[in-house]
């Protein structure tokens, strides 16, 4: 059966079940807005949205489920990016009508999967008819303290470069499966000053240049250091992207502290000095490159 | 030019200088969420997303600016529709890359254009290339005080039901053109117990019974009372869809204060007393229709 033979009311009434209640959630989906419980004290309100377009960000062929797991994974790793906590979300769904029912609620389930993973809820959201590739974009808020907002631009000379994880390869899979860093995220803000943070979608080599730049510093990195995927090469590392791991910038003095208690922490996640950011803005050991999107 | 000649990087160079800032935007565009500033202090939060999808909800050769304008001021119109204020937007793109650079500048011009009649911040948003029609779609925050949340379910037998404006013919180009009833849906719970309210997107005679079936009532129109827009006939009214008008339901004793005071307040803009809301949860006096995207 797909969309055409089901009917848009019949698709809601499926949907919307999934998409009901949650913590905090006053009104959702059904209603003209989703209508929400936030506290505002000593607290900055984020907000992000992120798709994920057919053919592009994936293949008609990948699992379904997997698809809607990144869907809602891909906005929340920009959270971890800020140290912040998410805390509900919309859905969007734009799908032609051959679509196969059985897709949509592969969709639904990785998507709700994801959310529960992270105690997000699912406020609601849309349905819309296309006569183009599939679309599914996630709108998510959140928040996070004052005073653990973690930016690009604090960045400065002599700061240590870490990253989690491994890098490069991601299109291999892990891309559709991989879990943001949120919990690692917090645990560093809870514990150290991070000068500068952002989360690597694009690849090390566009988003270094980019925290560089915004902290209007300089970097230097020792490739044969970056922690490699499986199979990756040093250029997959800096070049393949949607590695969805944590990069931050640590005062030095801080370095032996974090070395020591990371492992503990999280004993599963290797964590790795990658470089330093410098003084000197044009000192960049290698080119920004990665994945664009109109060229 | 089209979106391939000018590349992603100079797309972003051209969009960010019109998402940047704003009132209560911390970091907006070109950070990984958006940081915003938000009083928490007895008020909710309003979340909202809506998309156009070319061939859908807009043709090709509509001009791009009311497009734009019409993708902005969806989203807000459900903020009337509970009687909320709109803060924050995230606009994404999704244009295939034979899209003309002229056409997004326009887009943006309207969607710009649009916020700022209702002093909405831009915040951010992202960018995706397609290989099908362009989708633009907005998501946006704002809050609404506790008291003065109206939702669709709170109508109660006896109560008047009332429309702002006229309804019918939005499809020939009210449509694109139109504004959000925020101021007045903002005058009228500052000054009335409003039950229930709704904006009227799917048309009169879809809408209607949502608000009927969610306030667990019935309703009693007399047709021969709709406002009509210049040249529509009742069917359109109840049909056509898209007049982005309020529809809500009055203790029928403050009847006579808004009609008093309506008038004086909104010169330009009618209001009608269509009908009534019924104990007879079955009592409808026309069936349920309107527009239905899967069929």
């Amino acid at each position: 059966m797909n969309l055409r033979d089901l009917g848009e009311d019949a698709l809601l009434a499926r949907i919307l079940p999934r998409l009901k209640g949650g913590k905090g959630v006053l009104a959702g989906a059904g209603d003209d807005c989703a209508v929400l419980r936030f506290s505002g004290h000593n607290r900055l309100l984020l907000f992000k949205t992120d798709c994920l377009v057919e053919n592009i960000h994936f293949r008609s062929q990948d699992d379904a489920a997997a698809v809607g797991w990144k869907a809602m994974m891909r906005p929340l790793s920009d959270f971890a990016a800020m140290s912040g906590v998410p805390e509900f979300a919309l859905v969007t769904l734009i799908a032609p009508q051959r679509t196969a029912v059985r897709k949509i609620d592969q969709l639904y389930l990785g998507l709700q999967r994801a959310a529960a993973r992270f105690h997000v809820s699912i406020a609601g959201g849309e349905t819309s008819n296309t006569s183009g590739p599939l679309v599914l974009s996630v709108s998510a808020i959140g928040f996070v303290e004052k005073r653990r907002w973690v930016s690009r631009s604090g960045g400065k000379p002599g700061d240590d470069l870490f990253v989690t994880g491994r890098l490069g390869g991601s299109g291999k899979g892990k891309h559709l499966r991989f879990l943001p860093r949120l919990e690692e995220s917090r645990w560093l803000t809870q514990n150290f000053r991070i000068h500068a943070m952002m989360d690597l979608s694009d690849g090390l080599g566009a988003d270094l240049p980019r925290l560089a730049k915004a902290s209007k510093a300089g970097f230097t990195i020792d490739k044969r250091m970056l922690p490699l995927s499986p199979g990756a090469k040093i250029e997959h590392a800096i070049s393949d992207g949607e590695d969805y791991e944590l990069l931050f910038a640590l005062p030095s003095r801080h370095r032996r502290r974090l070395e020591r208690s990371w492992p503990t922490e999280f004993p599963r996640l290797r964590l790795t000095r990658i470089g330093s950011l410098t003084s000197n803005i044009k000192h960049q050991t290698f080119r920004p490159g990665g994945y664009v999107h109109f060229k």
